[in-house]
């Protein structure tokens, strides 16, 4: 989003970024307004947070053990988003100043829908700008439909072309999905309806958006229907290719006629458990490539020499070098986008998150390979690098991608950026807003209609057969009457 | 269409276009390569097809006899496109020109979808340019849902606020149009089957489309659910606006204060009743505002000094003088989008087709009055347009339909461009098309799914009710056989 309000800013309009104090992202952020509300975690708590996530994807553990970290690691990030929302929500001082600064829109990832409760009190219209909300809310909020028999619900794995199996299993998905948004969310109506002091519910919140700018472009995520006001802007992250510095630029021209891969499994991952990094570190040295690998752990003792640990990369612009060859991902959307809009083939270990669905969606492109990083042997990532790098198919996969994904008629942040401004300037949007919004889930579903039709249908027939009954009773009972009663004169 | 093929010419794309012998509309064009197909009717059988048309508005009919009429004048026009369209496919001259062209894509408006016989057959990829289609075939080949809960079918006059009954009557529509879109359909896939040599659907024939090129704007169209190959060019007409020539220039000058009213029903109807221009005539001279009435038949006796007729008018750049007060049209897309893009208030008196529809949207946003041009009396008129005019709420409301339609990223003739230069570039766009294409009805609404998980309920509900029996049975049946025999030995 940064990317954004950094445009924003430099056109002239006043940002103000409201976050918790001991956030992380906006530490050093001069060109804002910064706002912050005090919370009772201490100031390394996300970074910890992320550590031990990062950790846990490395632990080989039993389905139970997996199911109990799941659930606390779920439970103590919603707490603590829930906390941060409801401290934001009772700092008086703060909402003053937001009530009386007059704002023409509120910028957030609706995924923690705190901002949009702002927005609603405020009277000010907002836009959402996400990839996607957890179990579907975002769907369900924009009234878009998702038919299940061809949109892969996420952490399935599926792509569009389902067989029957998995076609069942994606609708109890679905289903499922239902009652966890309803957990995850209805939290957040509470304190909206305690806040506004009028009942709110979940859907109500995300529903309130004027435009959804969503990361989102067909290359990478499968079609479906959407919106009128969904606005796609994916491959934003793209922008800002600077040229590589002195260190790096050194590096990737010394890789020679074989060139480069890209190694990094993302901000969230810095470290991996050693004998892990030793496997990788045996594949790395095998391909004659030099590997540029974003690495803060400590150097495996096996590393080959074509193999460069680095604390951190310019990925997009290593990427976007004529020698890269591949790109080891974690599969998160950013890096994939990265990977697409330089047509970078990728080999991708998934670790948590979308990033399982992320991989299936390259894979099924003929644009990757995807490996399980706990299982995979040195010999896979190495023959999965030989593969991509090697064989043409992948490259041109992903030149087509890439080709289809930057031939169009707007760059994606000019595309954001104008439909922030068209907000600000027309107060929202109310004329992309569909009247399903003013429907109950019966009323839009038509079943009331199909019910009173089934019913006019049934009493029909039923009028008709007692109408024939009737007639045939007349005639055949006038007939019979006459036959008996023919007996009886005889 | 002209605007895109004009500009694509511009750009240095090679265009050939080809019509029926007898075509009305592009008669003296020579900027591209015209190739012709014999059709054996009269030169002037579009001309006097669409005269008949327009003076059956004005008669005054008995249901039968509407009825009848419509009948006859659908099938007769159906008719002659099955015929034309047969006869293009049997000119083997014309097609083995096609054939060594090698084009890139083929553009067509799809309402008569010939063009796409042809593009299957050259193996061309082929972009929709439209507004609709009859009954609903564009959304059931785009594979678009169209909720009719909120979604108004074409020809009710329903907005996407609809009470019980009306959604009734809509969803009933809905489903009378799959039977309608077959009968009207059905002979084009037989052509099609025939010509291609294997079997066609309708469907197959309209779903090839790359791109949907959608003469849509949200101003003016109710928001629902869209495809990701959509691309909306609503208001594509208002391009080309060209300063007044010096007739009109002088007569707009000479308004005075009170400005100009632009008065067209468009160029389908040239003539209207005498008894029926009198009443208008009556009406025009009772308002203080000049008029300027496209008008072809005899001046009404009674015509008042403040009304010039004209045999043409330049409608766009008439409308886009500041001096326009008000513009009575007949409702076609095409008029309501140049009354948008000038922000001009409209008294609409629809004709036919889909102009009732258009003209109800307009005036459910309080940018305009509905009359019925039969039953209208001359006050009924002048009270229009004194509303319109003098009421500040309708020129406030097409100011913001206005506002909102004009402000966009891009202009929709770019937009077009880009999207048929899109097509040519990549040889179509398969990243686009849902994979909904590939399931059957069934299959696409879940139906089976559901079926089968009803079908593992009940068998679940069935066995977990037999082993409840059968446990009820064990123990009830032991206690009271024990029961049974105690009495027995006492």
């Amino acid at each position: 989003m940064r990317t954004v309000v950094e445009k924003l800013s430099h056109r002239g309009h006043e940002i103000v970024v409201v976050v918790p104090d001991i956030s992380l992202q906006f530490k050093n952020f001069d060109k804002f307004t910064v706002k912050t509300f005090s919370v009772p975690y201490p100031e390394d708590f996300i970074e910890s947070m992320i550590k031990d996530s990062s950790k846990e994807v490395f632990e080989e553990r039993t389905v139970p053990q997996t199911i109990k970290t799941l659930y606390e690691r779920v439970t103590n990030s919603t707490n603590w988003l829930l906390t941060s929302c409801k401290l934001f929500l009772q700092n008086e001082t703060l909402i003053k100043y937001l009530e009386e600064a007059h704002f023409d829109v509120l910028l957030s990832d609706p995924a923690v829908p705190c901002g949009q409760i702002v927005a609603e009190y405020l009277s000010i219209p907002s836009v959402n700008f996400m990839r996607g909300t957890p179990f579907g809310m975002d769907e369900e909020a924009s009234k878009s439909p998702s038919p299940p028999s061809y949109i892969p619900r996420l952490f399935t794995g599926y792509t569009d072309h389902m067989d029957f199996s998995q076609r069942v299993k994606n609708v109890v998905v679905r289903l499922l999905e239902y009652a966890l948004c309803h957990m995850l969310y209805s939290p957040y109506a509470q304190v909206a309806s305690e806040f506004l002091k009028r009942d709110v519910t979940s859907v109500d919140l995300f529903s309130r958006a004027s435009i959804w700018l969503l990361r989102y472009d067909f290359v990478f995520e499968y079609p479906k229907p959407v919106m009128p006001n969904m606005v796609f802007i994916g491959g934003i992250n793209c922008v800002n290719r600077k040229p590589l510095n002195q260190e790096f630029e050194k590096l990737v021209n010394s890789s020679g006629d074989h060139g480069f891969v890209v190694f990094s499994l993302g901000s969230m991952v810095s470290e991996i458990p050693m004998h892990k990094a030793m496997d990788i570190a045996e594949a790395l040295r095998s391909i004659p490539q030099m590997v540029i690998w974003r690495y803060t752990g400590t150097a495996p003792s096996n590393l080959g020499e074509n193999t460069h640990l680095v604390k951190w990369l310019p990925q997009n612009d290593l990427l976007a070098h004529p020698k890269a060859r591949a790109f080891i991902t974690h599969a998160g959307s950013h890096g994939i986008y990265e990977g697409i809009c330089n047509a970078v083939p990728m080999v991708m270990l998934p670790l948590f998150g979308d990033q399982m669905d992320n991989a299936k969606r390259m894979e099924s492109r003929g644009a990757g390979i995807t490996l399980n990083v706990l299982d995979m042997t040195p010999e896979d990532l190495s023959n999965a690098l030989t593969a991509v790098i090697n064989n043409p198919s992948y490259k041109e996969n992903i030149q087509r991608l890439s080709a289809l994904h930057l031939d169009r008629p707007i760059h994606p942040l000019d595309l954001a950026v104008h439909w922030v401004e068209f907000v600000m300037r027309h107060k929202g949007a109310p004329h992309l807003r569909p009247a399903a919004h003013d429907l109950n889930w019966i009323q839009y579903h038509s079943i009331d209609v199909f019910a009173f039709l089934f019913a006019v249908l049934v009493t029909s027939l039923f009028i008709s057969i007692k109408c024939c009954a009737f007639t045939y009773r007349c005639c055949c009972g006038r007939k019979s009457s006459r036959g008996k009663s023919k007996p009886k004169k005889e």
